[in-house]
């Protein structure tokens, strides 16, 4: 049986102001057809077009907190949206300051969206859940910042266990007893007999997660909510070199970063939010593989399956 | 002599939604050195920086209104302004809804910006000067949207005379009467004898203009502010096809827009602010040139000289 999709559309990775090459942060995470923005700088809308991703199948956008280059494409997105002829609902999980700006603002150009926003907003107390359903559950977890903001955990549920059909067609059995299988359990077949699980089910592939953390001053504390994270997304602003700078401004550098994926056993690490002093970004890589070797830069326009 | 810079640069021509080709409005006037930017929809920043504009040189921020396409740009453009350094003090000419706006974005990510905002609120009460020095005058007039909306109106003044060098060097005379001749009277040379001016000056460039209807209703009483302007930019939204829409929605079709050039006796027409349903603009140069036939499409990255 195939794998529920998993991917990741990187649309922004520059931080604080674009560069010719970096849009600001955003991301689109495409988690069993349940699709979800993370973040959205100015001008995400441009680049989920230039990207050809459906901006209404985003039924869900999560900020993790309000400098401007984490929002500022919010407010044009929604009235795209919204003249694009939107009707379903929409669910944003924000810090509770983004709303009154919003009502403002539609105050101010007397719009009202043709759908329903749904506001949910972040708080900073541990881990929390902000979505699940039969397929995935979404958390947010709190990040050290020099204002309000929160991760984003996003984890598959356990699938069913998949039947081996060479198995399955030499039995005379019900598909309520298939169902008890595809559970875990043991069966019973027509003729009465015991069928054991392990002998007719293989595992189902292990549920895989995806942990975004930008922006945020190297923390160990956060490494608690990343246990054995498929891939971990974790802000690299600035190269060591620029240490004191990183911790002035409560952002990371990439060997820190490294660091994290290290402590919090990731399989994979990818790093963005780079500062638009770099062009090259060929020394986040070399700085951060001796650490943490599984490494990728989270560029504009790349997809990774997570 | 050479007349003093008078050059549009063209960020924007899309109403509402950015299309791949176009973005939304903004413009970029360089009058004699004095850089305006005009409206600043999202991802205006990126489009300075795309072609090549001095961000830091615009010191005067004009915004018609509060729709999201003219202004959803601004903060991250001040953003970027403040990171980069900026220390000199930026005007912002727009309606009044617009500084709570930003009072709160500033609040929610606790930012302190190191270079001064004067607020200027716009007004619909006729024209009305915004700014002046010895070069130039920048004015405000009503336009007729579905919310409060000012046009501008950018204007040369009148320069000295040019002294006939030819002539000159055969004069006996001090600078104090060089600069009567510059200011159209007659002097006094240093023998006593009088000079006529019109002998010996010609007559300077004739004052350029440029006026920005962007959006806007058709509406005759516009023209009222347009007389003879250089260049008159106005709004096409849509094609005269549509022209029930553009009713509705209190836009204009190319078709009305060169009624308006017509009637107002401008020299230059420029029409933007295109739908995002059109692919191709060829049709409003199609449907504008019969009715005013020096007529140009406004389109992203476009230099015009006035």
């Amino acid at each position: 049986m195939s794998q529920q999709v998993f991917e990741l559309l990187i649309l922004g990775s520059s931080s604080a102001s674009p560069t010719s090459e970096r849009n600001p942060s955003a991301q689109l995470l495409n988690l069993a057809e349940r699709y979800f923005l993370i973040d959205c700088g100015e001008a995400t809308q441009i680049q989920l077009r230039k990207f050809k991703a459906k901006i209404q199948s985003i039924d869900h956008i999560l900020i993790s907190h309000l400098h401007g280059d984490h929002f500022f494409g919010l407010p044009g997105l929604l009235s795209s949206m919204h003249l694009l002829g939107r009707k379903q609902a929409l669910t944003i999980y924000c810090p509770k300051e983004l709303k009154p700006i919003w009502d403002l603002i539609t105050q101010a150009s007397d719009t009202r969206l043709n759908f329903e926003i749904k506001w949910h907003f972040n708080c900073n107390d541990g881990l929390k859940l902000l979505f699940e359903d039969d397929k995935i559950e979404v958390y947010s977890f709190p990040l050290k910042h020099r204002i309000f903001c929160t991760g984003f955990l996003f984890k598959e549920k356990p699938q069913l266990r998949n039947i081996d059909k060479w198995q399955l067609e030499k039995l005379n059995i019900s598909f309520a007893e298939i169902h008890k299988l595809k559970k875990g359990l043991d069966a019973i077949d027509n003729d009465g007999n015991i069928i054991e699980n392990k002998k007719v089910t293989i595992d189902p592939p292990e549920p895989r997660t995806y942990a975004y953390c930008s922006d945020t001053i190297y923390n160990e504390k956060v490494v608690d909510y990343l246990k054995n994270v498929t891939v971990l997304y974790h802000e690299s602003t600035f190269l060591d070199d620029k240490l004191d700078r990183a911790k002035k401004t409560f952002h990371t550098t990439a060997k820190q970063a490294a660091t994290i994926a290290k402590l919090s056993g990731s399989k994979k690490l990818l790093l963005g939010h780079f500062s638009a002093r770099y062009g090259s970004l060929q020394d986040f890589l070399t700085e951060a593989q001796p650490i943490f070797e599984n490494c990728e830069l989270a560029t504009d326009g790349k997809k990774i399956k997570i």
